[in-house]
């Protein structure tokens, strides 16, 4: 059958098959024959996208995994056979094959999972750029920690409800969110993509969910919230700076940028020490816009969440929370809250949320992880939830996480790391991850018997692996004669 | 004494050595030196029948693992030496050595265990099928702790018992069943076997075991029954679909075509994500003869899962019970409750018995493991049981795992992927595949101490190792003033 | 300072070097120089044993792990050099280096603990014995447990107690034994080693312990007991054979032949599935001179274990221990109690002993860990410890695990499958394991501040770790109408 | 670009480019190309140091870690090419390139954690060395579940107070410490560095810490105290001799040496068993230069801390701590002490401190991490940390395992391995690990919003996943009659 086709084979050069890349004019090459699918792109019974994924490129690997042997040469006419693909160049389509030829990452199509995101960052990012994003404090447990306490929560569904019709339309802070989560503050976003946060707006205006800019962007604040459409909402996560002034000055410009409430980060007037960072020395110098804080390795080593931490006040306390919510005009929420404690003080000093994190694992290792903060706020304190909005974040990747969250009373779930790693993408990449989730969050909801977010309640799930690991209060008995040991 | 047997031997070529193959003239070759066995078959000290099975073969590797050198030099004449094997063939034979000539799979005998099933699956079938069949949902959290937490329960023998005589027939809603299993519907197993659901008819048959037929079956339901022995009785699966009408005629057709019971799937109104299966793109369209549901693959994918699902009622409800129990005028099951509370509503509609299910972790994940939500009712709601039939699946592999959940109070357990596996080897597989857990159960009863399965209760396990993931109920506190969150 | 030792250096075959292995003279090759180091020998700083282990052969691999380069070209005359070694032959003995010429295992002086043993088992038996000797039912579940549960068990030291001189000198069933351990009885010791049991028995007469014969020896009972020292003690273990007569003439025998008590396997009516051992086919019959078992491969596969056990009476019962009793004369324990309830049982049928095990986890895969059987029973029924003796075995191999054992109230604990692979080295290997084990026990003693084995409590023992696994009694409710369920 | 630099380069080889390695005279090899960086240290923007670490050397792999290729070319005149570096040098350099030039291990500025220097030491010390400093008892269980109990105790930081001032300063039996740890006495410090003990006396008065020197140590008491600053406080570890004349004399001369403090090692009256030490046989003797004892292998193995401890007392007792108070006059501390029992006759024997210490897993192993033995401790006798002071160490490495012990009530923490890990840079290892633990100690303070050790206090913590693991008072039950069995 092979050798009917063509008995004397024209050479077809990679770059000439390279012309043929478009939905008109389509060819490709498979185990060394090239051949025109024009005609048949409408055809193919996989859909035409996939085939113009692959069109003016080898395409043997891609074909290989779905299709038997021989159906191009059984079922094509034999003049849409044109040549055989030159040596050379085979061997390295074949490794490339299964990435898209403009990019070099795989195409966003094949990436289902915000898991699979960041496998792709983590071959795609320069190294300094990943030990940036990905690393966390000294050991790793509360990042680890963070993902896997998470998943040890079971949910137990409920059958035989009508869930046609699903919904998880949330409000936040009295904004409207197409979904009960949004974009976590991360710093220097342009490392992943030229577009950085303004890929992340334009991506949240699209999908309509709110991004939370941080004060470490790369970009200003103004070309951030410009990027997206008219009147979207944005937060704005807040380092007070050490320089008191300039952060008077960035907080009284941003209600009038369009920002909608300021999240003060709390849970590092110091940076943890992040030691895959630290190990990679970055090669040029990195500056934040909005901060202006700017890297430059030391004699510690090279890393940026800690040299871009410096301007950062240790000294603030809760009753410059006044001064930040009068100075803004803004909500104030607190990003980084771990304790029942912390939780009660902010709802005496009147902030709006608060955002029980531990810095994705990045501050304090081995402080506990954030649905337990949850869990335990939930179980002790339950009237807190109808005195402040409270969020959560730290190891989200699923839409059973986030719906975990919503049913212990979390308002909302931010999502960090994975939208840096969804950047290799650009704006498709937020936006195709945004819709990842989106689609997990409804089929969980549809299979656990629910329609609506009001729906989820704890009475969901089945919370007994992790029940134990809750503090029990005054468990230790005071040492005689040391009650001037400050109680915190 | 190798120089003795031959001093200039004679050339033998594989397909030489091939067609000596049968009893009555059976060669092997032996570390390239070719016997002739045909007069010492019947004296094998190992039987018969493994010799055979390498009859016309180069059976070195087998005979290696077995026999010392120099056996068959030491003990044949000298006229049973036939010739070296040529060298070409050598190396290819070797390779084969532990497969059946004929399927290219290990031989049959040779599997011993539910495991050594999927061991063979996963290199038999094709990357889609294995796909298909083994996938579950996302981080396969729920497939892997179903297996897991059988394994934890404990079991505490008792001594000194004549278990000379072991009986475990069971009754299932009223049918004999030689075991107390089942197997569980799964769809399309003609992907594995062309006799697909037949092979299992026929199997079932003869080994005295129920088949549950599924809604996305291979084969017509017609051709499954009649594959079968006459009035051997069968089980439905039923997916609703939301065209009511075409399931109406599907129900009323059921008792005439020789179904005693439907099942109907309540954990999956939308299918679960699947991620292996999605990676795999399907080459050719699959479609289910029951349902009519074809796959194709689309945008998110190739799930096959997700593709065959598409027609199936998302509304379905409680009152839709008494529908499909008058239009069927059958007993009607609910596979996939997975909470105490729904197995009461169960009970209260008027099931004739439940399957606790999560779909073997395929809709899903990190909803609880079938053997808890077992445990769960056992300890909670121990009256449902005097009210319907429960049955459990989800990981059962082992003569222990069945015996666990009948001492907790099941009914019968359904055993699935184990015998979609078991197709590679068509009806021979499901029948050595029924064999070895019967075996099993024989066995572990014995060393129980018990003589049938009404001597199962709780008292022989020890759950102390799960008891903990038992869920609480009531122990989280109201949020006041949110009494308006409905409670599910 | 090498070339200054012999310009021109004689060849010395390796047969040559061999033929000085004697410490009157005594070659050595280290580097490919061969050394004249009889008068050497004496004054070895690591001891003259070593260097005479390597007497005659080339030792430069165990030289290197200890001394620095060029320590022999320093040091000795130059009259001690002999010339260099033959090149073919170096390569080879430099791989052969660590093992003992004479056997092809490593020294025994080298083997420093009973894990020690099994690795060297593991490569020095062939497949077949490693397989029936290492191999447990299924999935390994409570092979596992068994050791995991007793590494768990936490022990407090006391400190400052004198304990210059420790005794833990034992009385099993009356019986003095130098150690709180015995050789368990573990069938076909032949297959180790050409000695098997004769070889235990010598050990356990020089080291003073008691072995426990199997009903499947290899060597007859009078053989065994011969090879001993008059008036050695020893146990039987007993198979009660279903053709009762041969046991009833046994039983009568076994006094005469020098046994003092009988263990009655209760754990084994049939035999546990224990797939390694089925996937090995036996190259040739094996039968048990006592018992007359005879193995033959048949369709289920190889097993040694399943195959020696098809004429154990399946119906024996409680009653028929008082006809154990009287027709042996003998004192009787049971070997596999696994439950509180059966403990008891013993007691009041008047048994002299009770062995906690689950045949070393080789019956019934997931029964629960021996040491938790032991514990349990030290926990809910105390008072037995004074109605009779408590044995346990499985999974036992350092000091510490032993000392747990009699800590929790065991009398005594059975060492199995250590001392099959101490046969390796036949007689000698034994005797070098009980001497480890030995020594573990008295520095275990003497850092638990304790010199005597009356003062081994609980209150060494943190057992927090694994009390949660002991199993609550009647936390199941009954279901309603279901008393007909017989209690076990 | 890189033709344009120098059309006919010139040959420079590694002796000629290692001669440029000064500040004042600084060239580098990149990628086979020599320059002359002289005039560009100063303005290196990643610091002069991390360039000057590299002067005279290829620094092709540091360079491509951290900066794009082509910088070189594109910004240095030039003039500053010097020329291309021979072959043969290349590929060996750029193995070596991430070790000093001298000592051949990592740059000291590049291990940032005390991981780091267990990773370098067990490379770069001699396999002898490794075994006596990393080894502990049999299965390494107390061994690894002393870090891995750390790494579970969590942390809850509190938020929003004033940490820009951190004090760290404690008081040890009322002498200053500038941090609360200590460095833990080992043996035969010289093993790992020449100037062993020294270099540890050097580094603690230079960082304001105290040494604990070991009885066992490879220099000269006076040697030690005389290597550091004049009045620098110093404690000293007894083993007590079995010739108790012996320690007599050692105890009269500790105070006038300069030692403040006994430590009395009580959980050591014989050495434990490590396996690891034991199967390397040690090439040359070692002896200590304090107790005199000395190693040399012997049937048993080569076990340093075996053969080394000898000479200790197993006799010593409780009246004998008066003695050592006595005839020393220094407060005394017992080292080892493992259960609430001791801890309290301690109090009652009127020492001054305790060391919670089960010998880094090194005596007995299963015995229960050290942590462990704090937390029961700080539950069941809060008063004895009114009554002396209490020490504690056994895996700890990290700022937060220190805080974590201060919070449950411990006076300071002992570091051992880690410092003998850093002595394989001598003094300045020593310094530097001091300060790393230094500076995460400080980080960690100020993520816990605490700015005194006198605030931490366990509400800092949650220990909830390893209070089940406290003992449990007198749960087991008396066995009736046995109340003889002597209480411990």
């Amino acid at each position: 059958m092979e050798t009917s086709t063509s008995p004397q084979p024209v050479q077809v050069s990679s770059s000439e098959l390279h012309r043929h890349n478009t939905k008109d004019d389509c060819w490709l090459a498979v185990h060394q024959k090239v051949w025109d699918l024009t005609d048949f792109v409408d055809k193919h019974p996989g859909g035409a996208d996939i085939l113009l994924q692959c069109a003016g490129t080898n395409a043997t690997r891609i074909y290989d995994e779905v299709h038997a042997p021989g159906i191009l040469e059984a079922n094509l006419p034999v003049d849409k056979f044109k040549g055989v693909l030159q040596e050379a160049q085979q061997e390295h389509d074949n490794k490339a094959i299964s990435t898209c030829p403009e990019t070099g990452h795989p195409p966003l199509f094949s990436l289902i999972s915000a898991a699979d995101f960041e496998k792709v960052a983590s071959e795609a990012l320069s190294p300094k750029t990943w030990a940036f994003y990905s690393s966390a404090a000294t050991d790793l447990i509360t990042h680890t920690q963070n993902k896997a306490l998470l998943r040890r929560i079971m949910i137990q569904p409920r059958i035989l409800r009508d869930v046609k019709h699903v919904n998880f339309k949330s409000r936040i802070l009295g904004l409207s969110s197409s979904a009960p989560f949004f974009v976590s503050p991360a710093a220097m976003a342009r490392l992943a993509h030229p577009d950085g946060e303004l890929a992340l707006a334009r991506a949240s205006a699209l999908e309509g969910i709110i991004q939370c800019i941080s004060s470490n962007a790369s970009y200003p604040l103004g070309s951030i919230v410009e990027s997206g459409d008219p009147g979207q909402p944005f937060f704005f996560q807040l380092y007070v700076n050490a320089e008191r002034d300039k952060t008077t000055e960035l907080l009284r410009s941003l209600a009038g940028a369009g920002i909608k409430a300021v999240f003060v980060t709390v849970d590092a007037p110091v940076p943890g020490k992040r030691e895959a960072d630290e190990r990679v020395a970055a090669a040029t110098t990195v500056r934040s816009a909005i901060s202006g804080a700017t890297s430059a390795n030391d004699k510690k080593g090279g890393g940026l969440g800690r040299l871009m931490a410096q301007y950062i006040e240790k000294s603030l306390i809760w009753d410059d929370i006044a001064w930040i919510k009068r100075t803004s005009g803004l909500p104030v929420v607190l990003k980084g809250v771990q304790s029942v404690a912390d939780a009660r003080m902010a709802a005496e000093y009147g902030v709006d949320g608060i955002m029980l994190s531990n810095h994705g694992g990045r501050s304090l290792d081995t402080s506990q992880p954030a649905i337990l903060n949850l869990l335990e706020l939930r179980m002790r304190c339950p009237e807190i939830f109808t005195k402040l909005e409270v969020y959560v974040d730290g190891g989200f990747e699923r839409g059973t996480d986030i719906l975990k969250a919503i049913a212990l009373g979390a308002t909302a779930v931010g999502i960090g790391r994975p939208y840096l790693y969804s950047l290799v993408y650009g704006q498709e990449g937020a936006e195709h991850l945004t819709q990842i989730l989106k689609d997990e969050i409804e089929v969980s909801m549809r299979l656990c018997g629910i329609t609506d977010l009001s729906q989820a309640s704890p009475d969901l799930l089945n919370t007994s692996d992790v029940d134990y690991l809750i503090r029990t209060p005054n468990k230790f008995p005071d040492i005689p004669g040391q009650r001037e040991r400050a109680k915190l």
